[in-house]
């Protein structure tokens, strides 16, 4: 990443990964939302934000220390399409 | 940049740079600007935003193609930097 030069200030947010899920009823987001925290606490990684409502989970994913998402965020989304695959409502 | 898997959605704002300039009178601030435009015309680059009142110009400078800003827009900053200093305010 090129330093601006002096007096200038570098703005800007490093790329993030967004996926909403949605379910059929909230007893199936409360199992995919346990499952979700089980696989993370498994992993060492977490959502960087999740925003939750009785049928839909919005689920944000960023890279560490300022960076985009790379191979182990990749992997980690993934994991999180396959728990949902499993109950994925409507 | 790695790309997200299925269903994901990658959201995010390459960096830019940004400086507010501040001028003693209008009549520095105008001549500020003309000489702003006067060097895009020359150079080919230009701010991508530009906001300005009586006494300041604020200024975001981006790269192309959604790319970070790199060495033309360090010159280009500089540059801006030059012109302000000739007449920079308190």
């Amino acid at each position: 990443m090129t330093v601006p030069p002096d007096g200038w200030e570098a703005r800007g947010r490093p790329a993030s990964w967004f996926r909403r899920f949605s379910f059929a009823k909230y007893a199936e987001t409360r199992q995919f939302l346990d499952d979700l925290a089980a696989l993370s606490a498994e992993i060492g990684l977490h959502p960087q934000n999740l925003n939750f409502a009785t049928t839909h989970a919005n689920i944000t994913i960023e890279g560490v220390d300022q960076q985009e998402p790379g191979e182990a965020e990749f992997a980690f989304a993934l994991k999180i399409n396959a728990l949902a695959a499993t109950r994925a409502g409507p």
